[in-house]
């Protein structure tokens, strides 16, 4: 297919970054070095400010409030220190890693035909990313993944990063820890502190992934696992009318720096090739794809697909970086007619395109029929594999039918045979579900899948919120998260509707950090409660930076109280606007306090009088 | 106290009403006559346009879609033929029930002091609503509630209100109710269709209530219980520095636009009285205060406090035609040392207000000690009951603690008290609470407080949302409203941090209705899924404006579809700017359908053939 170059040659990406690259109020980025210099673990220190007590008794004390960690998925962007280039991308922090274990080879000439054809085309200079080192690929007869490492007792860098990184400081955590529910876990087995060895077997097992492509030496590495914090996926991606290069870009930071754990490019439209390179190379979350997206765009209509497309479109990609693949191998011929009775029939585009052409071929999903050497080009590169539900329900009224339930016990038996060939799988699932039908999904899916990690969209548990559905999907996401889903796929108030904006995405992401974090909470999951005690704490002390700074989106929170309350000396008020310094059930509450204090205080000594023998005064 | 009069005399009301008045698109305003004339019940019916098929096969079908019925809250500010003059208030519907059951008579003189000062004040004219009509009372020894009439056997003319709307026509949505899960109901009891009988047995048992005081002719009645729909609340209400009455009254009708079922006026500030007057002569839905904040108001501080100051506020408002009651009484003096420990003490404010008052006079809650008193109180204006969480939990940290039980099992035994004296009761709760925690709150509510109607704020499932509380608020919402819990009350994202707008009472309310819609899917309420049901339908056929009307908030889903594809042809099209027309899911499926159904219609023909004995065709 040919395609008019419709973009700029030069990238505007100061104006696009800006907001990305501010650092959070009150903040600093720290690393925590692992057992090698090389292993620098990103994350945010709150700064809290003192509290100060006794002004009423003229004896006024100010006591230090510790600083507070949070888990940081913003990457360099953040980093007032770090010189950030997106013509060069960002640094390739893993790459010394990979090369040290010796089993990867550089690749001179592309594999992929079709990125070749694309490297040598003129007309895309202007719009290429110029690429100043070569791909790899395991050499022959390897398999370099994180599992097949896991399997042979290796601890990986990968490895041990990602278990500092999920401990957040937790032993410096002492005061938040004091007071912390236990959770109800429904079966996960959360130990109270991450160990490298501790993550290593849960890799082995193929309970957690970490996907980590060895031609992404940009990630940062995270873990995605029942046993770990829940993770968030934002989506971006142009389509065939909308967005350019830039804005994709600057979405990716953006949609990281609120907390979004990996980022899905789900382009279809032209450049497809050329916008994946610029992410991936300014990435330092793991970037997933769907390639049978791109595969399509490359044919006529989805009759014309063929097994060697697909195939150079996967290792196109994989050659590119692209950390995890969605792959609709499922949608088996036999099920298709199941979603003939369905009130919304397929609603997922990768699984309408596959059921379309095997009812065309009258054919066995060439997905499916290839299986086990997409796993072979997938070991290749430690891509990890995230198994699509091409058959998730479109409507509350189709959830958890015949067909979903048909394709997730696929999704279970391919598997088994991805962990056979040490390929990291995750398994998506499953689309519009209302409340009550949540738990069945997750039950299932452990059960059937063998506890690879759950990948969800939503759930959403209502079809009537168009514009709110980003609320909809957080409902459901928290639940589903709570009974053990691994990762949520965000959803913006777009949904359903038009393509997310540069709002969109940053309400999505909050959206469903939040849920992810009430799932932490509910799950009991250590250290989850240490940022609500602090929050709390300050909001009980009127410490209002410190509530902001603390807050999923300090910018929001504190823009908002600015808007009643907005001379600075009013952030150190003993009141807000809300109740007035009258009716202010926290100042009040001081008052109690003070006077219970006070009171426990007399009976306590009246105690020691009367235990030393001083009957008399009690009696007086 | 004296107050400066710093209201304008003139309200701008069309200009505040604007947004509040404009039909839905789409839709109409029916009222479903009752067994009397004088009983019509409003509805919204969404028309729904056509399907049209076979436009391929060159013979285009034109099918009818039916017009579907929603819950409507909204008033007579949607009905284009309703005159309404905000300085004459809405129609008393009521009136005629009222004064027909023959036990109340009309007050010449108010009986609450204040209420006769305030009315001969010449400095309050141009603020005051001018009464055209005496408040009534029950005549002496009566107790008024719909309570004490169910008791008796009576079917009130609101109890055949409440059974009609919440049936919702529900005989008429055949097609909708085939697909229908059942749901999980945790032990509720929901009949398949509503009868009068139905809901007088429901609230003589006390585990509904209709709030609504005789002096409140103009609300149209509902109901609150856990065998119904969940209901929410919104609050509204100015304090000393911000908001003047046209604002709160535009709140109040934009508020029900969007879905409130009940609206609390939360008034701290000047004018508080008037402001109420206002609201409730144009207010079609229940009214809710909390009137320790206006006795506050009379009094310096919450020492001053006094059982004749609040006995005079209670009929103040009850005069009025509040319709509900927060009322503290179970802050008891024993359990303010337990908050001493918490994290973040008393976050009520009536909580604070009572807590201080017991400390400062070592004296047991006045509310609590004239408990029957206020019962009688309430029983003569038949104005509900809503006891008060003065202890909830105001961090995760608090939640389910020893001071927030024990004022539950209180709220129990004066829940029971109050039957004794017919008046309808509510209990809320709980606060902050982690997912986890929020169902023992629920089993212990049904329990200790024998089915009262939970009525919940939140739960708000962390604390780190500042900003998004509303959403952290709907999670915990829709968990709770499934397990049982009969109204929500909303939380704006402004929670903690300033007081909401217009645009944040928008968003708290839709967030809410969608948390209490996905409740009544979860419990399988009879006729809750027809509305999903014909959305999903319309979205699958491409109905583009259908998908917008049947939508919680249709002019958020046509603004946010107009961003990207304005053109009105473009809301007929069969594919849509997110994906374009070459990887529409739905546009494939459709392909994937008339394939299957090509094929099934071949095999039943062949089928058929076989079965008349031709098997050579088959052979061959």
């Amino acid at each position: 297919m040919s395609e008019s170059l419709n973009h700029p040659k030069t990238f505007d990406w100061e104006k696009g970054l800006e907001g990305g690259r501010a650092p959070f109020p009150g903040s600093r980025k720290v690393y925590v070095q692992g057992s090698d210099p090389s292993i620098q673990v990103p994350m945010r220190e709150v700064i809290q400010t003192p509290t100060t007590t006794g002004q009423a008794s003229g004896e006024p004390e100010v006591l230090p409030n510790p600083p507070i960690t949070l888990y940081d998925t913003s990457g360099p962007y953040t980093d007032s220190e770090a010189a950030i280039d997106i013509g060069e991308g960002i640094a390739p922090i893993r790459q010394s890693w990979i090369l040290d274990r010796g089993d990867v080879e550089e690749v001179d000439r592309l594999d992929s035909a079709y990125a070749r054809e694309r490297e040598q085309d003129p007309a895309l200079t202007g719009v290429r990313f110029e690429r100043t080192r070569n791909p790899f690929r395991a050499k022959p007869g390897r398999h370099v993944t994180q599992m097949g490492y896991a399997k042979q007792g290796i601890i990986t860098p990968e490895m041990e990063f990602v278990a500092i990184r999920e401990n957040m400081r937790l032993e410096e955590a002492l005061e938040g820890l004091k007071r912390h529910h236990p959770g109800v876990d429904w079966g996960a087995q959360i130990p109270d502190a991450i160990t490298p060895e501790f993550v290593r077997g849960e890799v082995a097992r193929g309970r957690a992934i970490i996907p980590v492509n060895i031609n992404h030496p940009e990630v940062e590495p995270m873990i995605i696992g029942r046993n770990f914090l829940v993770k968030i996926n934002a989506n971006i991606g142009n389509s065939a009318v909308t967005s350019s290069i830039e804005e994709e870009v600057e979405k990716m930071v953006w949609a990281i720096r609120w907390g979004s754990d990996t980022v899905m490019d789900l382009s279809t439209g032209a450049h497809i090739h050329e916008t994946r390179e610029w992410i991936i190379r300014n990435s330092p979350v793991p970037i997933g794809t769907v390639p049978i997206y791109q595969a399509l765009e490359k044919v006529d209509s989805p009759e014309d697909l063929t097994w060697e497309v697909y195939r150079d479109t996967l290792i196109e990609q994989a050659e590119q970086g692209v950390d995890y693949f969605t792959i609709h191998a499922c949608v088996l011929l036999r099920f298709v007619p199941m979603t003939a009775k369905r009130l919304a029939g397929i609603v997922s585009r990768g699984g309408s395109i596959m059921a379309k052409w095997c009812l065309a071929h009258h054919e066995e999903n060439f997905l499916y029929t290839h299986w086990d050497e997409i796993c072979d080009i997938l070991a290749t590169y430690d891509a990890g594999v995230s198994i699509g539900d091409g058959l998730r329900a479109g409507c509350v009224a189709d959830a958890n039918d015949e067909a979903q339930f048909a394709e997730l016990k696929v999704q279970g038996e391919l598997t088994l045979r991805a962990w056979e060939r040490d390929v990291q799988v995750m398994n998506e699932g499953p689309g519009h579900v209302p409340l009550h039908k949540i738990k069945e999904n997750v039950e299932k899916q452990l059960e059937w899948c063998h506890e690879a990690p759950f990948y969800t969209l939503g759930p959403l548990a209502t079809d009537v919120a168009p514009g709110y559905d980003h609320i909809n999907s957080a409902i459901g996401g928290a639940l589903i998260g709570w009974y053990g889903v691994a990762m949520l796929c965000y959803v913006t108030p777009k949904e359903h509707l038009a393509l997310p904006d540069k709002d969109d995405v940053r309400e999505g992401v909050v959206a469903h950090k939040l849920a992810a974090h009430i799932a932490d909470l509910a799950k009991g999951h250590p250290g989850a409660q240490v940022r609500d005690n602090a929050l709390s704490q300050a909001r009980f002390e009127f410490r209002w930076e410190d509530q902001f700074r603390l807050a999923l989106d300090p910018e929001r929170a504190l823009a908002f109280h600015d808007k009643t309350l907005p001379a600075p000396g009013e952030k150190s008020e003993h009141f807000c606007s809300m109740c007035g310094p009258k009716f202010c059930a926290v100042k009040i509450t001081h008052d109690v306090r003070e006077n219970v204090r006070r009171e426990q205080g007399l009976q306590e000594r009246a105690q020691a009088f009367k235990e030393k023998g001083g009957e008399i005064y009690v009696k007086e």
